[in-house]
């Protein structure tokens, strides 16, 4: 089946929007923000065999490519708006697309971000997809960033962590796990929820936020560096996956894979946030009334530098890395 | 040279922007839109080999790259406001960056269209570009829509047409001019400059407006099919650009060649608009004040379909056919 570009965004980028918004088939999109709200706005590029794998589950995929962009929303504390999606295909597959579209369009849906405009266009190595997401902050709200924590504060995260590197890690040969494992940790790879709803109800609670797309550690020194802070993490305070608890439990995974993996994992969708002490309780209510996981995983100190203390005592401190695009083509390549 | 990923955007990606904005370096960037505008947004997609040559000059494509998306916003006759980048790089070539970047910040200063975020990854076949553009329009000012022309209005084009579609013929090997003409005409494609000025200035006069960047046959179509209207072309009031009548005029190009480069030629980022006749004294004038040259080329329709005129009266019905990216892929593969 051969569907020109037109075709392709009549048939599958151009659901009816609200009528208020000038979407798909103009030149450009044209919308309304709330009243006194600020507009937030983020771009993520996902490309084949960097950032997916060329047989991944398309309606995953579609839903990953716009999480991905709502998850650095949330990250600000922001409301999702709409988005712009912009696809390079090698070939018109109408079954891949559909897949596609439906993944993307039911997180839209979840989410009220309608898709307002876009491009489409051939690419001759593989598939490349850039989501550009819109939202909105309150005017008077200075919203959830990254350098606005503070020493004494508590150190949060979201969900769980783990999972994602080492479902990456078995996709890509380096290690194998029970197929039956390998399915409750894959969805975390391949299908991560962002933390909208989280964002949003953090902004009157947390002191700066940021998302851990390139790891814990990373992360968490961006923020710390951007903020003039230092953090202490309590290494059995840290919300290890279930499943990866199990495997280390049965003797697949080493200690030093999972504490790779937790510490330095990349792909990973969760807010890590900073709030003062006297939010403690309201957050785990929070957590419990989302229901999302929330763990306080350590403190943020006046002195640069993150470390990690375990269960004995010891401290040790955590240089930087994580995952770098370009650290990682040069490993490959 | 090797740089990581954190130290390209720190490197080429981080220019200050004005300190309302927050901007590159969180996970999202947020601004103001001024009292009373609505937002206008678009995204183009450019992927190596398709849209550009390998070796393009960078500085020109960093230019194009913003360009393509201002004359989208220039198209619904919006101000630009700001723009996000991402860039998909097989390797960090810190020349080819640095070149791509000016080019792109001296577009992006010229319009005060900062850059706010994006994303820098690596790809490993070629290079991608993703450009978001972020405009506003006033509340109360409709914008010039693609389906808002009128049977009666006239029909404009602005600039000179022919020129990039030779020139990307030239660079595909199926022309050849003379070089000292070939360099007059190729900053045409390489180097378009969006009609931001004009687009704004039309808000009062113009009716509907697109910008052909398909080519003028097949996107003044969607122009029309949107507005339930036709039209007729005047061959002879088509702005063909000098250069490409000086081909014609020694023999180079023959008559085929020059019409289907005007009618359909792509990568042309003029603008195409209709208004009501008793607005012809002050878009010319206008044209005058810019200056950028605004021909008359034909008239609007209540009846559908497009046709030519020629010199002797003859009239011929034009079919639908440009730019397509998909055609054009399964024309090459």
């Amino acid at each position: 089946m051969s569907l020109g570009e037109f075709s392709v965004i009549e048939q599958f980028f151009s659901r009816p929007v609200s009528p208020e918004i000038l979407g798909v088939g103009d030149d450009a999109a044209r919308l309304s923000l709330p009243p006194n709200t600020d507009l937030v706005c983020c771009k993520d590029l996902l490309v084949e065999g960097r950032h997916f794998f060329p047989n991944v589950d398309p309606f995953r995929l579609g839903h990953k490519s716009l999480a991905v962009n709502l998850s650095d929303l949330a990250a600000l504390g922001a409301t999702p708006l709409a988005c712009l999606l912009g696809v390079g295909l090698p070939r018109v597959d109408s079954a891949w697309l559909e897949a596609f579209t439906n993944g993307f369009y039911h997180l839209a849906d979840q989410w009220h971000c309608p898709l307002i405009g876009g491009d489409t266009v051939s690419s001759a190595h593989g598939i490349t997809i850039s989501v550009t997401a819109l939202g909105f902050l309150p005017k008077d709200q200075p919203g959830l960033r990254r350098d606005c924590a503070k020493a004494g504060d508590d150190l949060w995260v979201s969900g769980d962590l783990g999972a994602a590197d080492v479902a990456l890690k078995v996709l890509s040969g380096e290690l194998d796990v029970p197929s039956e494992i390998f399915e409750s940790i894959r969805s975390c790879l391949e299908q991560p929820e962002p933390r909208v709803a989280l964002g949003r109800a953090l902004l009157p609670l947390a002191h700066a936020a940021i998302d851990i797309s390139d790891g814990l550690v990373q992360d968490l020194q961006h923020l710390l560096k951007a903020s003039h802070c230092g953090a202490v993490l309590d290494w059995d305070s840290l919300p290890v996956h279930p499943s990866i608890n199990a495997l280390n439990r049965q003797g697949i995974l080493d200690d030093e894979t999972i504490k790779s993996a937790v510490l330095r994992g990349g792909d990973v969708y969760e807010l890590c946030f900073t709030a003062p002490s006297q939010h403690r309780q309201s957050i785990l209510a929070l957590g419990n009334q989302l229901p999302i996981a929330l763990s306080r995983i350590g403190t943020v100190s006046g002195q640069s530098g993150l470390s990690l203390r375990s269960a004995n005592g010891e401290s040790i401190v955590l240089a930087g890395g994580g995952f770098d695009h370009f650290n990682r083509l040069n490993t490959h390549d």
